[in-house]
């Protein structure tokens, strides 16, 4: 098979697959975070603020390694940089590839 | 095989494992924190507003992540960029592919 | 073997897993919940109201994730974009394919 | 091998899969559920009509990711699609196939 | 191999891996079931109906996951619809196959 | 290989397999069962009636999913459905095979 | 190579496996019987008798499930009915295989 | 290869893996049954008798899958049924193999 | 294939599985740090300043390790020493490659 | 490759696998018995005798599946039968082999 | 493929894989000695220095097995001691290579 | 490639997997008698001699099945039998091999 | 693909697994060690300096596993004895390799 | 490829991979058994010496598993008996290999 369509195919398996893998962490991570955020509220109502403030902080960083993950996947199906190359190469096969 | 085919393949394959992968943290994840939240309000009743707020806003973040798989199903399913630019290759052979 | 083989025997197998993968994390996930309930209302009686309108809550958006797979199975099964595609151009061989 | 033997075999082992599967969830979501619906009863005996309610709603959405893959394993077998097409496609080769 | 050899191999093993795999979860699950009853049977005696009449409409429903596997490997051993397709193509081989 | 050979080989390997798999379930699950029977007897000697009775009715659940195992790894060695037509079709090999 | 050995080959091969693995559950699950009424004697001397006896049954059908396997084995190994069927087709080889 | 040296190969890895794999159950099986008798021994040291007895049984049992498992590996290597008939035939090859 | 997409092919696979791997042990981690302080802190409101502070520098640690994976990643897509070596080399194919 | 050396490579794998796996589990075990006699020991100092003696024999119990596999990896690498044959039909290559 | 591809393609495969593998154990490790050092904050707030020190060099210990694979990933991709040579042989294909 | 080299080298991997493999359970299992035994120290002081004793005893027992894989792993490195074989039938090639 | 690419190959990838694989022992060791000295500590500031310095001494330790690794790993990296010969050997052909 | 390039490569890949699976049990048990002596101190600090003692020696013949392995890993690395033959043979092509 051509480089284009290779180069295609990888992205959409590679794609599909970090963002799956990607999420298994961070869900599992959440609540993990929100189940002990919720033990915490029924035991000490009165510091409900101070406990969902340092929960909502630590969702965010929890979050963000969901959210490479998907910057990653987004990257490889709209920003792909080989991608462009091999688009730009095969326009000019004479360059490369 | 030709290219066309390949990338549907493949986009058949990693869309349906994606959502596949990709549900079993959120659902795992999703019913910690709804356990923990149903035991919070068995412990504390008088907070069960508290909890059931923090519970949503947890039960949001956490399905965020299978929404994310879905979208990148989606994605590969109905608005493939690479599906998009075989067809257009296909229907026009000496431009690349 | 032709590619409409191809992408119908894909399908099928996708079909199948995505949903069997699938349905494994949201039935733990809603025996986790609902356990924790009848323990939460074993409890507390008196807020069985409360539990279970939390639960019935909670199995929805569990469930939503299994309905994510269920949805991804049955539209590779009688929905399946590449499917069509494939279908339209076996019929018009000189389009593409 | 030709097209409707691949078909056939692979809708074969992806039933028989998924059924398999998808009743490893299930089973276990169940069982956890009743386990917990019969230690709520010895808890509270007073309380187990709702107990029993309860389990049997949560029973029943449980079930339902089983019979989801029951559902696709008897659409496999009896009503699939692709089968379908390639008997047709068979008796008329001129079509497609 | 010809195709009636191959649906009859795969069906063999089908059936068989449909049955074993499919026997793990119902076998734990009422096992499961079973010990919490007999745990809530040596706490609460006064209950036994209750809880004994509760664990038998869980073992049904647990079972079910079991029969449906078996109930799959049966058709595929004894009323499989491709291996009766087969059997009717190699007797009439004009007509598909 | 020709098709008596191969199968008898894959039935062979099979009905090891179907009872091998299916054996650790119901193993683990009765000893479960079992365990928590003999626990619940040393908590509540008076009731070892009840207790055993239930036990057993439970073991017997349990010893079903592994007696489907076994039927089927019997029925794949000495009443196979596949293997009579295949001897069948070898007697007589103008008739298909 | 021949019908013959390929049939040895894999009789060895399965007998082996299936007694190994099928060894790992029973001899799990006996432990787990056997040490619950070792705690339970412990806990209830007085009850020793019901527990030995309730324990000694429990045994007896966990390792039906090792004696199943080891049935299996022993059928591959010494009274193999495909093995028979080869040795009766090699010395007959214008009847079948 | 030919028939005798296949099956000799396959005899040895099959005689070490049944060992191998089957005497981990056991193991681990020996070693919990023993734990809870000796801690039960520390709890109730009139009832050691009973206890010791008791154990003896229980790990004779135990054993018993991994006596299996080391008969299946003895009769592969010093009295293979198999490896019997490869070398008769060897010797009078016009018979059969 | 030539150099430049076997290169592009493994740059595009391992920047994924780079971010979706290395995402799962800090997600977890971040988490169950989280989660013990939100149990701290009910514990010891009065000391909710220095857990949060120790919070953040543990958070802070646990997250350069998803930051290597990220960097790791972001290089391998658009820092890609192997990729510039490759480029110079096709644009110049007699000095290597 | 031919006979002597096949037979020698797999004994050496198998082998050396043998008793590499076949050590795990009386390790664990051993390893659980022994501290759970220590346990005891700290419990009950005065059954310290008792103890002991139990645990040597439960020792000697748990060893023997290790000892079995140690005999069967010293049987493949010095006394191995198939070895023997081997050796003895190249030295006469007419008889069989 | 030429020796310089190869080299680059595992070079880049094995950086990805090495951090992204050597990522999960400090992460979880820092979790775990950071959540038990907030757990010791909450329950003797009077040793908060000496935990706090305590913890930050467990830390930096921990984190250096992270840095070794940091270290061996850069090694690989910028400072690659094969791929030098690789190309320095490339230059001068007379010499090596 | 020639007999030599390939004993040579299914030696070296099987010598240092068996080492390798055959460490993990007797360090973990050290590990549990060791941790046990100094928890029982802290519980019994008076008992530190008999429990010591007994320790090391346990050590010796679960140090022999790492030395079982060690002595395996140095007689294929510096004994192995067919390796010694192999030369004597190098040097003369007319005997076998 | 010759001597020379092929050693260094595989003395990336080695590397490379072996410090990531290595260090995951290592960094969940530490982490256990260092979390159970905070709790001591928490438990017993009395003693903080005997917990301090024996728990540096056996981060010591442990951290030596993780050295053994890093020093392989640099081993195949920079001091690799077997690329020393093959540049050696690539040097002066005729000498060997 | 050549017996030298070989017997290089899996002693390589062999010797890694040794000391990385051999570093992963020693770890975790050494750090179990300090992190069980670290608790001891914290509850009978008056036993500090004995406990440490202890200590030392468990974690001295835990090591030596540790120590096993990367024996065997120098060994292959820079004592290999099966490379000094090669050398010796490769130099001394007419006497075997």
């Amino acid at each position: 098979m051509d480089a284009l369509t290779l180069i295609a195919t990888v992205s959409i398996i590679t794609a599909g697959l970090t963002i799956a893998i990607g999420s298994i962490g961070p869900a599992l991570g959440e609540a993990r975070a929100a189940a002990q955020a919720l033990q915490a509220i029924a035991q000490q109502p009165d510091e409900a603020n101070t406990i969902t403030r340092t929960l909502f902080v630590s969702l965010a960083m929890i979050e963000s390694t969901a959210i490479y993950c998907f910057v990653v996947a987004m990257i490889l199906l709209f920003a792909n940089p080989f991608w462009t190359w091999a688009i730009a190469a095969a326009a000019a096969p004479g360059t490369g590839g």
